[in-house]
């Protein structure tokens, strides 16, 4: 349960996203990191529709030149909620703003619930991350089928909620309250869930220098995610009022690449299911210190500079990449 | 959406069950229906545990002699709550009272929603019967793995709920409180579904003469239906005061067989996912006439005699089976 | 707790009410029946708002000629939810249809609640029966404010709920659904409770042979009745598909008077307060027999005979009323 | 709807308390600031029940020397919910610790809903400041018997939620979750609201510091705080694990004497009446800066020092009391 834990060599992730810019972002972050093996990239509905993100990773994928990793698509409506989208900060195509590529990633034939479980049960017992930086559908309907993945996967590092903080209601945030039956599993499995929450994505801000930064990387791909951050920032000033865009999902990967790039604290979480203004709110308990058994725990406090730092050197790893 | 227009050949189904003594009772129907083709058996965690329903199917599959059937294992628990099963009416083995044989079936290696889903993309569109008479996990995961079951299944009809009767609540029936979001699912999903609740199957009494007319086929298989009336006779009078026991199961069974075995109603129902104290209730609206696009109907009054001819003819046809 | 043991004399009752059509024949009806004292009548919101239904009630006393009973107004909201009227039964004044007199009856200064509690403290104990054939807003609102009306009461007979009817929800009724707080205090306290719910009211049908049985009474009151029934035929008709309008609220009161003019049924039955689909329902417990505590009994079955001679009789008895 | 604007004269308020140690220290300092006229005292079930707070505050009362202020018992149990106390941290009488003295003040006859209605309509609009520490039943009572106070009170200062701190679960507070739909009756009605709750009187410790400031008054008043803040402290420690004890209820009374002793925000609240994890939070919508007619404010930051002299003046002020 020590999820800060040297494992040698890389750290073999899956990431299940839905781009969403910041998952783009993310999947730049963890392709381009090297201490970051990237075992699948799954997809599930979300920011936009399943065929939407879907598409995006794909394209994300081969912008990034991404090869020999699996994508597949997952589940196309939550459990048991109805689709919500998020085209206001998304825009139509779930990835708005810079041109895209026709994909030249094909997409595995299974589906992403198996593909989870088949990449968590064919690697040893501690070493495979899940990293969802989305509603929970893929994961929880995982756990579901396959209840052994719980004990096999090292830790959950998920994009998503927040104990303070709230965006799609006062005190519940899009990937939760879009599944939060989904999320009500993710969190109430005994493996180690550490909640990378608005507290901490809203400190992630795309600033003017960090921009700045990105753009001088000069690349084909960091001229991408320049053009990402420039609607990004457009559609939270317009939605949500930010002076700069909290670029979310990253954070997730970059907490898997370096735990010191934020504080985190144990605490007890659930997720609130019934509550007419609170559904969908991931319920931290900090009245007392954290049981010994408990596991999960919430990032608190990022150290901006290293977390920007990890995407550019991610991108500046990446370079150009040649059209194939 | 004409669930009892009449389709060449015998009706192909899928039984999702957790045996429990009435699910042994209508898989023995099913087996020995000459209406009904056997696609595949599945189970769930519902009257017990995952493991001991699985081996319980398996061995009234091998008392009725099936061969050439695929029965495979579903979901070890509910979506979303704790895991609730039902010793007192069924036992600490699921099955309690006659002796049970070792199964000489084996089990599909599949996992049973895979299995739900393969079958029904395999066949025909419009000729697969779903025929759930347990918690409706698998069905629920089958429909979020796979969409498309939806538009190919012929029709879901399905031991559970009630509109005017509860067993486990005031107003709500096990096989849907245990898993209410699955069954929110189900009926939520714009196929059609015929709801043979408690209303129906409370009329579904194993009377004296009934248990004298089984006895009567003088068969093995026969002897073990009599031996679990016995036993489910004495579990339905110490806990919830029935002078006979209601054997549920074998009634959605029939309907397949012959709708004319009971009087259905259209009627749009929902499932109650937030009461307090109607947690799981089946909601049906008979407030005006059903709209339209009612997918959803009701089971109301049973032919008591036509049904039982049909359990005792089935017991008749499957005979004596040989131990292989 | 013997809710029909015999009272010498006439039964005094506090009819709380929000006329609305049917609130003015029971009020016509308690005040015309010799086995009735009428020590109040109060009024809440609910058919329509405080300000109308209350001047609906003094015109109601002014056509019955009532001389001597205190009107009072109480609450002018529910407890917790917003205010839901009902124009589409009962019209823009709450009492739509017949030309209504001025009332000459003027309001007791009082609050209904301090005269609900003012009445009942100042008679006997055993001997004050409550008659709501409203929402249960001042009901709730007395309980909270003087607990030792409860068991001051002989019982509370209302009419509200349905243990398998709705007509505001699927399985919710107006009177209850309007203020489901209240109502759960009501039936949560250890008083006696008779629910005239819609199983037994929409017996209590105004029935051409009912109209012509009242209009032959050829009284000022007994076409006043007549033409009120002419107008709740209609939206009856139109708005829930009845071919005869159920006239619920005099129900309660003819079971006062003579409970023989119905069956009703020992059963627990409590209010459901979270439900998505079942807000408000009267959930009866029908699984076992009631438990020897069991205070709150529902109305089965209507001698519909026995319940419009009442009705009719007391027309007769009121006779014709001088303006005065 | 100027919370803040200066009445001239002192101002005037009406205490709803449940004694308690913290009640009994807000009732101190509003009888000994000069800047306070005590209209009235009333009590309400909370900390123990309705018999003991209301004979813990004529005791109290008869301490401080308080003379002409009427003191009223209200409600003995919430709206909707069951009774719950808090012994563990009040103790069995509610005020555990120091000795008592038979009260010699008399109780108001009147109900206490009665009193604050007639207390506030009897003075000029705007002038009257409610001043609740308790659940808030009485206050709910009297908003629905009498709309009218809505408009006539100056503001309602209460001590009771928090919007990032719970103590009673996870993210709800003692008076609130004790009566939640009294509570989402008093955040909904348009008077101002000024939510005093744990966000902010977590900070009002009463440090050694502080003690021996109370100590050095050296009145018998002086010592009885001191007594309950000595038992006080143990209970916190105990129960919650508080260094030093967080005395609530006097916030709301100071933040009435002077608003600077503590910093506020506007912003939307409401209570959650149905969530399994978060029943009676106070869902504070931070998201967007506070619409123009938001009627609702939270206190942030405490100015301890200020707060405490103003505890320690009214003491001083109060001096040595004599019995009668």
């Amino acid at each position: 349960m020590d999820a800060t834990s040297v494992t040698p060599g890389p750290k073999k992730i899956i990431l299940d996203c839905d781009p969403g810019h910041d998952d783009a972002v993310a999947l730049l972050l963890a392709h381009g990191n090297p201490d970051i093996e990237l075992l699948a990239v799954t997809t599930v509905v979300g920011n936009q529709t399943l065929e939407k993100v879907t598409r995006n990773a794909l394209a994300v994928g081969t912008i990034a030149g991404i090869t020999g990793v699996p994508f597949a698509a997952g589940c196309d409506r939550p459990l048991v909620r109805s689709i919500e989208t998020a085209p206001d900060i998304h825009g139509e195509s779930g990835m708005d703003g810079p041109a895209q590529p026709e994909p030249t990633i094909e997409l595995d034939p299974r589906h992403a619930v198996d593909l989870i479980i088949d990449t968590i049960m064919a690697h040893e017992p501690g070493t495979v991350t899940l990293v969802p930086t989305a509603g929970l559908t893929n994961i929880a309907m995982a756990v579901r089928k396959e209840p052994r993945v719980v004990e096999r996967v090292k830790e959950v590092v998920l994009m998503g909620g927040g104990y303070h903080v709230g965006n799609w209601s006062a005190v519940a945030e899009f990937n939760i309250i879009i599944d939060p039956e989904a999320a009500h599993i993710v969190f109430n499995e005994k493996w180690p869930v550490v909640m990378v929450g608005l507290d901490l994505t809203h400190q992630a801000l795309a600033t003017p220098d960090v921009v700045a930064q990105i753009e001088a990387v000069g690349t084909g791909p960091a001229r991408f995610v320049r053009e990402l951050m420039d609607f990004f920032a457009q559609t939270y000033k317009d939605a949500q009022g930010f002076d700069y865009p909290p670029v979310h999902d990253p954070c997730a990967v970059a907490y898997v690449i370096d735990p010191t790039v934020m504080t985190t604290r144990k605490v007890p979480v659930n997720v609130e299911l019934q509550g007419t203004l609170t559904l969908g709110m991931t319920v931290a308990d900090f009245r007392a210190p954290a049981p010994e058994d408990c596991h999960t725990s919430v990032a608190v406090e990022l150290d901006h500079g290293k977390f920007w730092k990890l995407v550019t050197d991610a991108l500046v790893r990446i370079g150009e990449v040649e059209a194939k």
